[in-house]
């Protein structure tokens, strides 16, 4: 299916900040960019790099006083996910060694800390896919979704205590379980066709079988329809946009569509 | 200035073929993309990778009978490119790691054969900047451009000889020579505002004084107007089309014009 | 100067357990590898592989039982540190890209989370590598070196409340609070000539003026007479031995001298 | 099995000379770096970084007089090396994405120039690995051992015309005839348990099935015993010493062992 995605910022600085933006779509299995585009107004000299994940970064300065930035994209995309309850745990020794680095704790995933929990939560499930899916399960069972709860400093250990957040909460919860698990798991920045409210999405991949696999701790059932902007270990790797300053957003407008 | 490129191609073929196009625009200093499209028909499953070089290059099986495959791009771009005739060359143990391959002899620049007329043509000159484009200059003025008189396995050795080509073979020319005095040397394809007849374009970057410089053997003047869509290390690295088995291009429609 | 460095481990567990070792010296500014050894008894089979910031990690099973392992390696380095109060902050915008990782919050680095004590320490100091060494005096005069008090799930946050702990725990401090200035740090795990008592040391790098600088919390003085072995946000990164599995180190034995 | 090898350099110069060497080895499958030296008389500084194939290279400036370069290594690596005359072919939408450079002709590899030769040669033969061994056993046949009829410019092209040359000139022309079929060769060097005359050694892949196999169109039979130093497009990318500016090579031995 082909899928539109389009960001909207609306921006207020008093003086100049430098911004990094992940709103240029990268490769994905499963995914093929069809068009994109991305504007700046006023425009701004910025420029693009491929960090560490592959991911395509955006660099800029936002100027002082009001700014806009627009990107949008078309991309093939699969309207199911796959699901494989079957797909076996691999053991660490047989993972690829570009894989290895999402079984380590990282900024707001902190599993070494979760050991309890993520035990209690699997005990007796087979390794593998479904012990991921049991703890996406747990979690969306049993986290509250509502905004305003957390913020940009507030870690899946913060969430498993209060259990309320946003789709980012739950995919950090989620994915601290699974690496305590040694189950390889990383965040997925991106775009979710039908997601209600409509919002930037995150969700996450866990390494089991022979491949990623795409999990999604916020919604009931699994669900194609994605556009993915970028891969990380959290939330620190994968922001729609990083500012080292004060920026004000006045407005945000993300629109989803399926087009033909 | 913003720049729109766009290449059509109709294509014909009797089997599957395997095609690896690279039509998707890249990041690079003075070039950032504000709008890029891609569409293939009829519909197929391709999927993008980057390649070691940085290139983006789309993988996919062209089907059987007719097909086309278009794309476009809006960058913003540098009206005109620098010159500096004072860069100097920069010695080998000075280069960064990643220019040194670009001093390698490739398959289309046979670096290490061409000695005796690099020699002659830039004997008396400063080391750097201005060797190239005494380089330049001299690809220029002794080529002549020529439809029809060289083909994909043309390399700078026959066109050393001939003196007539297409821009791809001025470029490796050039190339082949500044490499043989130890100056990198790397290929471009890109689009070129203004060339005429318009098509595809080819042209080069010489690691001189502190990066890499344009340079373009085809041209009379120093042009802006670009936009780069892939480096290499030659025309095997770069080509927009590489299939592996019979297809007829039937048509192909290159445009490329200023927008605002 | 020459420094041979040298790690012995005893290792015990009673089934196979994954591990990835970073005993293997990588290439750095200012080091060049000039021997290196590695042996694990019983005789097992390995692998290593590159990892996403350039360190050389080896992969293997740690057998049942009784296992060594040892690493040595000489190298050339330099027996001092460079020290330029005058290097000055980088604006964000002319970071170079790889660089900007390395401002980012990590798993023991919350640097979003430290802008009281930051702000607090480097008030009134010069923007740059001033600020840097203000941070790490203040981090050397206000911890104290104590072993046990620390383990491999404390962070910056837990040892800026308690002022304790071992070079781990002084470099997490001194990189978040860095990074909390926005101005990227990177841990280094590696040898430290002199060191006493001696054992693996970390310490780490801040990217002012135009290239990293070396800072150790630990240390009086700045010292040379170090081996890097590894790069990495934080210790999660950067870990000699990582195991998936219960390890018991029986014996650890590090040796760092001078050599002709 | 444990092997040593090293490599002893004289070299002579009148001015320094930029050199690259890759003469430490690099982890590769079915080989663990288990010890490594590398020593440089008059001791300079130089600095190593990997390539864009893996490859670990020093660069230092060869100093004016006499100099030696010494360096050896101890690997842990297989007896033999795997036959597997059933690995098929791999249609090139199938190849991983960092395969597919290893398809394209390179400076000593002009595989879109023999195609006459390689039709000829596997006409029948089963596609994948058997004509990979075809096309080893015809050079292996066809062609010559003999020191000093082949020099640094000279190609497959060149090699299967005169059909003589030494173990670098039977890997390129196998390669070139390789990539012709459009299967991916890349060419290794290397030191090889054996070979007599003892010397720096050079054989190639070929990517059938689902991974790369060794093929050494030198030897009679499939041997292993084999340290791999470099893999690369041809021997451009994978010379023991690069040196831009004169050179004279007084000595070279090459050793190599079975260690226990």
């Amino acid at each position: 299916m082909l899928i539109q995605a389009s960001s909207y910022f609306e921006m207020q600085t008093t003086c100049l900040v430098p911004g990094i933006f992940m709103v240029r779509p990268r490769s994905a299995p499963n995914q093929v960019i069809m068009e994109e585009k991305f504007s700046f107004t006023p425009r701004v000299k910025g420029n693009d790099y491929i960090d560490g994940y592959g991911n395509i970064a955006m660099r800029l300065l936002i100027p002082e006083g009001d700014s806009t930035l627009e990107s949008s994209v078309i991309a093939e995309c699969t309207e199911t996910i796959e699901v494989n309850m079957d797909a076996a745990y691999v053991p660490i020794e047989l993972l690829p060694d570009n894989v290895l680095q999402f079984l380590l704790p990282s900024r707001y995933c902190e599993s070494d800390k979760v050991t309890d929990i993520a035990t209690a939560i699997t005990g007796g499930i087979q390794p593998g896919y479904a012990q991921v899916e049991c703890i996406r399960q747990w979690v969306h069972t049993n986290f509250t979704r509502q905004y305003g709860t957390t913020n940009s400093t507030t870690s899946a250990l913060d969430v498993l205590h209060t259990r309320m957040g946003v789709c980012r909460d739950f995919t950090h919860a989620a994915i601290a379980l699974c690496r305590n698990l040694d189950i390889p798991a990383r965040m997925v920045a991106g775009y979710l066709l039908g997601l209600d409210p409509m919002d930037l999405h995150a969700w996450f991949e866990a390494y089991v079988g022979d491949r990623w696999y795409t999990f999604d701790a916020l919604m009931d059932q699994p669900m194609g329809g994605r556009i993915v902007m970028a891969y990380g270990r959290d939330a620190a790797d994968v922001a729609f946009a990083s500012h080292f300053g004060n920026v004000v957003f006045k407005k945000m407008i993300i629109s989803v569509k399926e087009v033909t």
